[in-house]
């Protein structure tokens, strides 16, 4: 797979292996005690706890998500677990997704790219915070041009909050996350990739289903990340509309599979990692199926 | 100044030194040759000037913003200095804002406001991005309430992009900027300190004066975090509209103080710097003398 870039290489894992987005929001109340080491720093801890997840979850996954803020909490430690979770991905050749969601201008920008896509924390997508317009998008393009980089873009969520700011109309009746997401498919057209989608993706939270066939029509070859499945009230039904015959968008679960162990007993975590990710994909497939009959 | 909310620290040291934040946005190329110790690491020396450049302007800076994507850029070497840039302004009781505009919303959002408000990267005070809704700004105000820190979030900013989405009318004819504003500042009224200002501060662009008055008179008891002065093309003239009599508001300059040295061959870095610092504090100070004539 290397050589390509990655939203072509996500669309091929997506085809082969479904939509779930293991999200590695890897909090260390969350490892199983039978899994802490105590000669160990809790950052060593979750990156043993990471590879053994990525292991047990990595043919049935499209990608990995890296919830940065996690790691940060742990200071110093964490970021150093950080780079080896993400040195692991690199090593797998398994597609990860930095989920910084970075949102600053010019020189500031630029650096925030150098940090993430290459470096000891790259990673193939970042997320970003497209607040304070274009210009803290555009400087993360050259390296989608030169090194096949993606973003992920925040678009309309699905917390409670999204009320607030992104469903406020706008002027023209549109609702402001359509204003954003307009111009961010305006600035993606020219970073189209073999597959058809373009490296400037969006997150679209998965719920709000009475919206998910027009979101879908409107950004027809933008690559959807899309959280919200569980935990926050999206359904397979629901997630379905938001694809494309099932690839066009990856589905981000992180708590569900991470502490799956804990639903079973018999199961170590990492085998009931896998069993909750198998699970998820096949009832995400069958809905999509589903939808297209 | 120990025990003291943040708010009422800051606003204290604005009444003493002037409106001046010290930007901290220190890339490596900006160190001058005679400043490189090559036998240390870029973090390293990033660290050793950024000690110089505080002693020199401690008691005529207000505050210091350290801008943290020039630490990641540099991975965990990066990330140490970081840390150890935080710990010289708490060692010297100097009010330190962490520029970071996080923008994530429940657990997620709880870890950052960890990561930033204890532990090895603490600061004062953290910038946020509003862009997902308040959910994304409540996990903070615990922090607030319980250890007296404070926020600066995104309303209004100075760059090209800001008229992009920030600029957009929403459908009752404000700007979307004021949408967001406004909701902030309903927020911020339960966390209004002993200085009268909120600790739910904004961050507000130095430029576009035709609008200063307005936004100021809106946000009567916000704190204004002002970049733009300088580079960005904000005059002392411009950003003397956006204090509230020479306080109510702190005004960030990095290159400006940071490359002060390249202007003034006979100085060294730190002296040029503090050279620097007391111009732009007096020139801000007469300008608003100036508007209260």
């Amino acid at each position: 797979m290397n050589g390509m870039n990655s939203i072509d290489r996500l669309y091929a894992e997506v085809e082969s292996k479904g939509v779930v987005c293991v999200g590695l929001d890897t909090d260390f109340s969350y490892l199983p005690q039978t899994a802490v080491d105590k000669t160990k720093t809790p950052g060593e801890n979750i990156v043993a706890y990471n590879k053994a997840l990525i292991e047990a979850t990595k043919d049935a996954a499209a990608c990995y998500k890296v919830q940065i803020a996690y790691y940060e909490a742990l200071g110093l430690d964490g970021m150093t677990a950080y780079r080896e979770t993400l040195a692991e991905l690199r090593r797998q050749k398994l597609v990860a997704i930095a989920d910084i969601k970075r949102g600053d201008i010019a020189k500031t920008a630029e650096l925030y790219a150098r940090a993430h896509f290459e470096g000891e924390f790259e990673a193939d997508f970042v997320t970003l915070s497209p607040y304070m317009g274009l210009d803290s998008i555009t400087p993360y393009l050259p390296y989608c041009k030169e090194k096949g980089k993606g973003v992920f873009c925040l678009v309309r969520t699905s917390n409670p909050g999204a009320k607030d700011f992104e469903y406020e109309k706008a002027a023209d009746g549109r609702h402001f996350y359509d204003v954003v997401g307009d111009k961010l498919a305006a600035l993606g057209k020219d970073f189209k990739a073999a597959c058809g989608y373009s490296a400037v993706g969006m997150v679209i939270g998965g719920t709000h289903t009475e919206e998910a066939a027009e979101i879908r029509a409107r950004y027809r070859d933008t690559m959807f990340l899309i959280p919200g499945y569980g935990a926050q009230g999206g359904k397979a039904e629901d997630i379905a509309r938001y694809l494309n015959r099932g690839n066009g968008g990856v589905v981000n679960s992180s708590r569900a599979i991470l502490l799956a162990y804990q639903k079973q007993p018999g199961m170590s975590f990492a085998e009931a990692a896998r069993s909750e990710t198998l699970r998820m994909r096949e009832e995400i497939a069958h809905a999509c199926q589903a939808l297209q009959q």
